[in-house]
């Protein structure tokens, strides 16, 4: 009810604010019998990890996770899985000058506003360090969808104006943008370079694929796969729009334009196009599920800004620290554990929606 | 679990098919003490419904709703509200045709695979009749909103591609398009009127708007109330994306012009600007809620369509019956039930997130 | 979160009042593939409803049963399952007269103190009635445990002091009492009797057993299969205690006494006494299911008793109707439903348990 | 839905194994503005901890707490509280030799017929040990009752045959049993020294009173607080019955006896007796709300024992290790906070249960 929770079968709790002691996640639901490795989390975790380029923040998060329960022998058991990653490298000095200011773009005077009290060290809960524990848990619900041979890849597609025109998956993890272009992503990065020079920031498209989905997951009529997917996106605080398949551009296309022909390929009942982006009803139809999310700038950006106090007089404020200029290199791994939590936890519901 | 309820604190579920006796809600957690009359119920149901206008369906659905529970005297007693509405004007003949073929855009496929059988009858549950019972439980949720003073309007900002370009909240109930700008709606309904003549069918986009939202409403981290309102609007069958406030536009802007500058207005703290649409950090800020939709175009239309049939044996069909050429008209007053549910829901939680 | 709904898996949600047009249930998660015929419901409602002898009330209610959604051809679709069952025989007129006054023993002073306004034609949705819609989805859920050749039975087992001493199944149905020691049974018809005359009620227990549970069901540690019972058997308005295998007699045995020795029997683990009631830490270990219910006696006596109104004022109160002097028997087919919905809920969940 | 969470609108989630590395707890939606104390939380788990007494295991269980989230100032935030315990003291080698044997009265079967997999050590995750995470998060909840006033009280009422007659609350935490009953409080540890000696288990019954709580709590028709309470107390493993206010007694007693008759006291509206324990309907009355439990002899026992392994071939087994021969006392503090966590609960839920 309180909101830090996430998934029915395969439901995740996380915890945690960014200069506390430590964040971590508890894994409710996640079946028996599946071996799983630190290895395999802390990659993942190192994926999203600041600090990897010259274009994302010099600020260290070496985020090494620690698994608490959950597994025997190194077989999950069942039982609630529990990942710990201690915070390290928090200098809170600075958040105390602008303790009684509301940063713009921030949830500073929202979390206030609601519950009369926040922490304002770093953002607190409401911090992107927050979603550490959801790629530590995604780490986990992909164990689940490879045994289900089902693959995520996400890929930044726009950054500012500059727009990827090709797909080359080799690509994305070799240019520090995570593009599948490498002329475009050359061009973001360097946009990136300019906008930091700035004290600026900027946001971009990101795309998440699912790959080998099979048909039938989703639970009409609330909880549609694709209502599901929206959820998860838009749960992380850069996200502003979420769009399934063609998306916005389906609006301006005719009925005869957007039905996609039901074909059988491979001996598999599929269709033609996929403008629908694998999901039809809610339900996934065996194409590829295809996701693009809007990613705002990053709101904090090195440039004096105009705000109000707590008691609501006009105030300057100077947001310090080291902070990224785009944010979507490190939303491309934390987007594919959104989807990666949703296809688990729909590909257990889906075991009992049936008795076939 | 299995998907056909929505909400925590007011919680409602979904039954019924297209085809069957009848459809309805049972709504759990109104608070008592609200005086409810079965006429507001009934005003919105008409707004639906279809055969409003020479470029609706002329399919009638008269929608008479009952209510059986949950009231006494006229007031809700905080017991389960049921609503019902009986199905009429019910022709399942010309469904007999085409009971093994796959309509193209439709949920047929899907639900066959996830279930292993399907009520072919109009779509089944799939049908968006279904949304007739959310617009009956949303008009309850509006009588929460009411009394906490929020206003919500819906309205059609693009058909095909016809923008709206004006905004004049008066002019959305006159014309059959529910679009604000007289001129646009003119063009829309001729771009309608082509469409349906050749036998297709158009999309667009529609404008959810709530006013006078207090601040705090949203829980953090993943029942946010723009993830909420997400997954709600997701869960529309016709839509494929969704924003909020800038949205897509935001990910071309920069930090500097995307923040929302804190400002004091009427005594409040609120923003100069509101490309956040409302919400920061999953948690409304006292702006207006500003959400755009992609509708799809409906996938029912008058051509012969290729597709195949339940042993994948290539097929042409033709789906007969009255359907809408373009289902944003009907879809305003249903996004509008979808917030209504959303903000209903956070408001109610909202009463106990802090002690003060 | 409002409360009117039970079960993860396999939820129900139920809704009416005892002098509304109708009473319902809707049921979300039953699987797909299941014949279903209203008959087999309807057989369910008839053991439930009242007026079926000499010592239950006079009053009836002869429950037929509408199914609304959820089926095609008689087979259950995966969609929400809507019953309803309309009232009749209803007459309002006599709570007219004790409105303002609580009656003792019922739920009009707690109905009150909640919501600040409640129904008090016949105790509105705190009636008995309300277990009808129970009892019709207890029914559905019963369907799914035969197909696991799980098989339920109820009986009464004490009535005022009078216990029964045999167990002979094929008596139950034979008696009023459905007691299944036909010596005890006619002992406990004339102590129901002699209650009835005068003026008074009597409590009892009643057992409910379920035998072929397969090991497995029941999820550690807060949903144990145990705790669930619990609840279901505790949310029944004449329920004040429950007990599970040897229950509060386990408290005076000693470790040596209470274990259960595990053995091997037909070739499966099962153990050779039964003291747990068939449930370990909190999961079924394939031995019998054992419960036992305290029923208090019915409320409503035809004797004048002291209470006060709305005010506070002392006041005498009649408590006029055809009220059951005693609840037992029909407790018995309410009692064998909230078990069945536990299994049916246990065994949809225990599908996802592990990938074995 | 895996189980390991409790409650709606506070709610908790346990993780964690007796010989893993950490157990602990994750608190989502306690309110914000609650001061908090880790001596606090410290002082209840003292009381559960083991080693009190001569009575009661040697094992060392220090349970040092810590707070690793949701307290900012020493003040709750209304961001999710995890709470963690390192478990120490632990020597799995004497499960090594019983690795494939399945100890009588213990969940090793139940386990392993459910997931195929069971972490032996210590019992895992069905081990008492996970109990004293919810004493962690009952100390929470009970800060959240003292803000109402509400004081929870824990006794131990019998123990073997030994039953306590008086009632002093003074006494309780003076004796070793926890019992109010001086005198029997004596005999109650000349009983358990007995068995101890002869290498066997007591078990008994402990009573909780939670008094001053306020009428109007619980959620009719499912999560009726009492049926709540049921669950809550039916979840500790080693209880296997429950009865609120006269209970199992009253199903001998006559209606005339039973209903509690409505009164004025101290100018609220209570009842004259209180056969109901508190709680009508499912709602809290004002009155004091009586809870009892049958709490099973220790499984572990010092006695050779007979049972089979897992190939299902009949064995001896001799249970090692240093365990409660009754657990009755430690079951207090458990079971007080499992009542502390319902009301909690139910009182966040009664915030808006009603518009008055």
């Amino acid at each position: 009810m309180a909101g830090n929770s996430f998934g029915d079968a395969f439901r995740i709790t996380t915890w945690g604010e960014s200069h506390g002691p430590a964040i971590g996640v508890v894994i409710d639901g996640c079946p028996a019998g599946i071996p799983l490795k630190k290895e395999g989390i802390q990659n993942e975790l190192n994926r999203r990890s600041p600090g990897q380029s010259s274009i994302t923040t010099s600020r260290k998060e070496p985020d090494k996770v620690e698994i608490l329960a959950g597994l025997f022998d190194g077989i999950t058991t069942g039982q609630p899985i529990s990942l710990l990653i201690k915070n390290q490298d928090v200098d809170s000095s600075k958040y105390e000058k602008i303790k009684n200011l509301f940063r713009p773009g921030h949830a500073d005077f929202t979390y206030l506003a609601k519950y009369g009290i926040r922490d304002y060290r770093g953002g607190g809960r409401s911090s992107a360090r927050e979603t550490t524990a959801r790629v530590a848990c995604g780490a986990v619900a992909k164990k689940i969808l490879q045994k289900n041979k089902i693959a995520i890849t996400g890929h930044t597609v726009q950054i500012g104006f500059i727009k990827a025109e090709k797909f080359s998956q080799k690509e994305i993890e070799k240019n520090p943008v995570r593009c599948a272009d490498k002329k475009a992503a050359q061009k973001m990065v360097n946009e990136i370079r300019r906008a930091k020079k700035a004290g600026d920031s900027l946001g971009g498209i990101v795309e998440v694929i699912a790959k080998r989905v099979p048909p039938g997951l989703g639970e009409p009529v609330f909880d549609k796969l694709d209502a599901d997917i929206a959820k998860a996106m838009m749960s992380l605080g850069s996200v502003k729009g979420i769009e399934i398949g063609n998306g916005f551009a389906v609006s301006s296309m005719k009925g005869s334009e957007a039905n996609d022909e039901l074909i059988v390929k491979s001996k598999r009942i599929s269709t033609k196009t996929n403008h629908a982006g694998g999901i039809v009803g809610g339900i996934s139809n065996g194409n590829d599920i295809i996701v693009r999310l809007a990613v705002k700038p990053t709101a904090s950006i090195a440039q004096e800004q105009r705000t109000v106090n707590r008691k609501g007089r006009p105030k300057k404020i100077n947001v310090e620290g080291r902070h990224d200029p785009c944010i979507c290199p490190r939303i491309v791994p934390i987007a594919e554990s959104m989807l990666a939590l949703v296809l688990a936890d729909h590909l257990l519901k889906q075991k009992i929606a049936s008795i076939k």
